[in-house]
């Protein structure tokens, strides 16, 4: 299946929940399937933090460039776009295609990028944005929408926010908001990227440069939480990267690579450090701080869900400690509370909070099922 | 009881595991209590990353210096220096009084201090040291070692190193090496010190600086896995520093502070930017990562243990996740495989790694016990 970048532009200003607005703004958005005649058939992708509007398939000419859901959505898959209109949409602030920090600011007289002015979004404003997105697309209601991580929280946000335009919400590896241990490792990352001096107060394009260093921190950090003890000590446990003849093995050296997993890590933040841009790291992560719809409700997440008339299927993943099963089902409480349709599946799974993105059969298994019953209902017939 | 910080000269060089060898060191330590005319009721404390040879008292007009493990160690406490000769010791490289990185480098010709070229050390180089200083102490025979964490690692490896100088061993929140995931988060920390422009390649005091971003980085990554989960939730949950009137609460701010976990973990990360040296920190994760005594074995801990010949105590904290009470059984099933004598104490407690700090009654308990049978064991009696 093919993919073809889209790109939709809105002139009238996006009021964002902090009382700023966004004024002439782009969204970068890719459509695979076909919207039925009754546009009921349409799905929309949420992404989470390091994805974009590149769900799946792959651009013509660069057969490597899968989606980064292309194992879950395509013709026969699980999301079979045969029978389903899927939208994968860039969200504000990031840096793959729709508007963020590294385009101009209109309010620069010269042009120069937002950089750090770049106004602070939240998962309300982007479902706000894709909405608006929807209704340039001519569609009014969502067969379903569907997120992983901080994409659940969307697919959340949306059932909150506009209940009557999303009949399913599929919500995957996610959270009703962040544990102050969560926000604790994001305020790690923010802080090695803010105090990188090539940083420059987030105007770093201005000087050329790239908070590099910080990126690179941010990146293993975060690294470390996708993915559980189990499987890190499966894939690199205490094994050395270099083979070295002495009675220990070891090279004694604080500052060379010793293990395979200080190799890992420090590859994984060389090359996010190549593509990620530092201000949208920062923005992402605090959209990640602030979700949180119970707090409108002092903490009572039952009654903030009970406005959501969406059927759900809610998925976690047994070895996720960035968001535990314990939090997926949090929301399934709150939603039984009201007496919600909502459907539950705890994978067994030994990836941590990666898994979501990976192939496990029953996992597949359970959102194929769901995406059946979702095509079953008169509804979303093609 | 007052402290008084000593220090003990050693001419002779020590040979240290890299094959590297240190000489005309100092060690600084503390002892408490008296020792026994028969020389047999001494026991060693080791200490974990961020301590000292100050285990307890205070020093004489500073009446808020308690020693770190005063709660634990003193008159009439669960290791009661009213019986017990107690033996606090440095190690080295550390910041804190023995020879570490910021003392002259005897090879340098112009007395420059060691920095990054101070010699990589081991627990075991560690162990080695700390006999030289009973050996000059005219103690042959240790009744106890303890320790908490790398301190533990320590106690453990004193029963494979010396095991006829060691009647029981004491060896809390500790594990028989570290993770996959443990090593992750040091690699982490140290990135962070070693990317940070003001660390110089390790030679920063000639730069009249201190790689404080690195440091503070590493301080809030390490805090972070010092508490549990949950106790990061009761203590700090999602609250706000500042109420702001808005209809959120929030400042919607990627850099100001927001919540209250952010403030704490600055506020570590400062504090302990101040007065903690970069090249220590570099050389006790290190340590911690080479620390594996089944490696000689391949890794059968099991066969490891087998040399020990002193008696056991292991506890572990529930909420431990660093150490999680995992770690420790599979030391207690070591030693049990070669039916060594070892008590387990699996301590419910919600603070996790931190806990072996803090007081817990059940904790302090089987700690004052199993004292109480070593000093009801002839040998121990003053």
């Amino acid at each position: 299946m093919y993919a073809t970048p889209l790109s939709m532009h809105f002139a009238a200003p996006l009021p964002l929940q902090s009382g700023a607005s966004l004024r002439d703004y782009h969204l970068s958005y890719e459509t695979y399937g076909t919207l039925n005649p009754t546009r009921s058939n349409a799905v929309l992708i949420c992404h989470a933090l390091n994805a974009s509007h590149h769900v799946a398939g792959v651009y013509q000419g660069q057969e490597r460039s899968e989606g980064w859901w292309d194992n879950m959505i395509g013709p026969g898959k699980p999301l079979d776009t045969e029978r389903f209109f899927v939208i994968g949409v860039n969200n504000l602030g990031s840096c793959f295609g729709s508007t963020g920090p590294m385009h101009p600011n209109p309010d620069s007289p010269t042009g120069q990028p937002y950089g750090a002015d770049f106004p602070v979004v939240t998962v309300e404003d982007w479902v706000d944005a894709q909405a608006r997105l929807l209704d340039a697309l001519g569609i009014e209601t969502l067969a379903a929408v569907m997120g992983g991580s901080l994409g659940g929280m969307q697919a959340l946000s949306w059932t909150l926010q506009y209940p009557s335009r999303v009949r399913h919400a599929v919500v995957v590896a996610s959270a009703p908001n962040l544990t102050a241990e969560n926000i604790a490792f994001n305020e790690v990352a923010r802080r090695a990227i803010v105090t990188d001096p090539d940083f420059h107060g987030g105007h770093f394009y201005a000087h050329n440069t790239v908070p590099k260093r910080g990126l690179r921190i941010a990146r293993m950090i975060g690294h470390i939480t996708y993915l559980s003890d189990d499987v890190m000590n499966e894939k690199f446990g205490r094994t050395l990267r270099d083979t070295i003849t002495s009675a220990t093995g070891y090279k004694f050296s604080t500052q060379d690579i010793e293990f395979q997993i200080e190799s890992y890590l420090r590859h994984q933040g060389d090359k996010f450090a190549e593509y990620f841009d530092a201000n949208t790291y920062l923005l992402i992560t605090r959209a990640l701080d602030y979700f949180d719809p119970a707090r409108a409700f002092r903490g009572n997440l039952s009654r903030a869900l009970a406005q959501a008339t969406a059927k759900f299927l809610v998925v976690s993943f047994s070895t996720d400690w960035r968001f535990s099963p314990k939090r997926s089902r949090e929301i399934v409480k709150a939603l039984l509370d009201n007496q919600h349709d909502v459907s539950y599946a705890e994978i067994d799974a030994r990836h941590g909070h990666d898994a979501f993105l990976l192939d496990d059969a029953r996992y597949m298994g359970v959102v194929r099922s769901y995406f059946e019953r979702i095509f079953n209902a008169s509804g979303a017939k093609p």
